[in-house]
């Protein structure tokens, strides 16, 4: 065990999870001390060297505490995985992702982390996450204005959900389209269940509340798989007022796979925790700086 | 004098302090205590309410403290004011831009801060300083990959002074063309003192060590005043790798004008000096929350 590094744990082995793992093992500071997983047996794709446990508690008890934990759970897990780890004084860092939920849960688990001696960094993914600090950044460059984003091309993970719990679905997937402005259409890919016609599935996702008030297409397709990848892009636009000049313009985009970008976001805010007081933070609390390894005085010459 | 205000003096009147002060009063949380100028008699443009004094000392004698101090003085005497104003407590904020030295300034600005128990935010433009933020934001998202910033079409202030200094040249501008990959093509228009050719003066101009390694081409033209106009751009790229996932692309640009962008990146870490604890920051050291007025509680819950 290297002491001066960062010992994280992967709690959850889905996607985010899987990318975690690279992303952890991709950084000279960070050892990566162990997964968590349902069915601590089952080490698939798991290199022969990492620990994998049923819980966080476990892992300790096998003397691989970790500093930080790095929570690749349901989102709406989060929250009890969360409070559980921050209270053994260990930080988490989540990707919680329902933004109207985050002040709430920031809330909850900034008195967690207190309580815990340690840090929780939440709603770090991308967007939230990354986006988020984006448009905080624009919204101080030109305070009077409108920001828009939009989303895609890329598959979105809760209206596919959403048309998988629709009757006559056997396999979703729903794609959000940008169409400028905030505006999004929704391509929804289906495989039906036998009995059902396309008329009568597409007419029942189109008065879904997920999709009532958007442009949706629906197509049958022989196998979603064979349609779905992991790509997906943001195009966030700002127009407005710096002081009293109007027009000033600011775009940002990007065009990433999605649970990598993810899990790198996650790796930089664990690194991130290490160097916070305890309590909660979202991305936009946190200096840029401190998602970078190594010694600051340098980036600052480098990145200024 | 509302005590919940920030109360601001601008240093130096040209046109970083003429937009500074726009932006300033355009700010509900501000207000301007003074503007201070060499010849503090000539009021030319300042709204008669505020003080105009010879010197921050002179404002304080008046019975107008500020808390915090933007200096819109020439890049090359920030030092020298900052080390003053941050003795007397209070806080300054500045745009030098002079990348390579900012790590040397930030250093000595630092232990003025701190023997002055007050705040310096440096570096506080749009590059260094906004840009700034987006590049270290970047390099978090992928840690391998290239990033080039592309500058303009727009002004380069110090391309325009290296012109005016050349033997044969009445006046100047030089225009900076972005040709990607960080590479820039130089567009100088001239007026030329009389018994000059312009192809002797253009041969000069190439030759400086400011043009010689850059594509460059030179006009003559009746008016430079004619030609100059105050926007800008900018143009990020960054590919790189997240984790193992190579490939991931980001972009940023803007189209802004160019002092009235720095005036209000200005005021807006005039505003984060105040939540800051004493010593000196360049922004990628301040988190963007502190950039913005009022309750943070609720941005989290608009741009998270």
């Amino acid at each position: 065990m290297d002491k001066n590094k960062i010992k994280v744990a992967i709690v959850g082995y889905g996607n985010i999870g899987k990318f975690s793992l690279e992303a952890a093992q991709a950084a000279d500071d960070f050892e990566v001390v162990g997964v968590v997983r349902r069915n601590p047996a089952d080490r698939e794709g798991i290199p022969a060297d990492i620990p994998v446990a049923a819980s966080v508690a476990d892992l300790v008890a096998g003397g691989h505490r970790p500093d930080v934990a790095i929570l690749a759970t349901p989102t709406r897990s989060v929250e009890k995985y969360a409070k559980e780890i921050l209270a053994m004084g260990i930080n988490t860092v989540d990707s919680f992702d329902i933004h109207g939920q985050i002040p709430a849960l920031r809330k909850s688990l900034d008195a967690a982390a207190k309580a815990g001696n340690s840090v929780s960094v939440t709603a770090a993914g991308w967007d939230p996450g990354s986006d988020s600090v984006v448009r905080t950044l624009l919204e101080a460059l030109a305070p009077k204005g409108i920001t828009y984003t939009n989303f895609g091309p890329g598959m979105s993970m809760g209206h596919t959900v959403a048309v998988k719990a629709i009757e006559g679905v056997k396999a979703a997937l729903s794609m959000t389209i940008p169409l400028g402005t905030g505006i999004h259409r929704r391509m929804v890919y289906v495989e039906l269940e036998p009995g059902n016609t396309l008329e009568d599935v597409a007419a029942r996702i189109k008065a879904d509340p997920y999709f009532a008030s958007d442009e949706t297409h629906v197509f049958e397709v022989e196998s979603v798989d064979a349609v779905k990848d992991m790509g997906h892009g943001v195009h966030m636009t700002r127009k407005g007022v710096s002081g009293a000049t109007q027009n000033q313009r600011f775009e940002f985009s990007m065009s990433i796979n999605n649970p990598a970008l993810t899990a790198q976001v996650l790796v930089a805010c664990a690194r991130a925790a290490e160097r916070l007081i305890p309590g909660c933070y979202t991305m936009i609390e946190i200096p840029v700086i401190d998602l970078l390894p190594g010694d600051r005085y340098s980036w600052i010459g480098k990145l200024v």
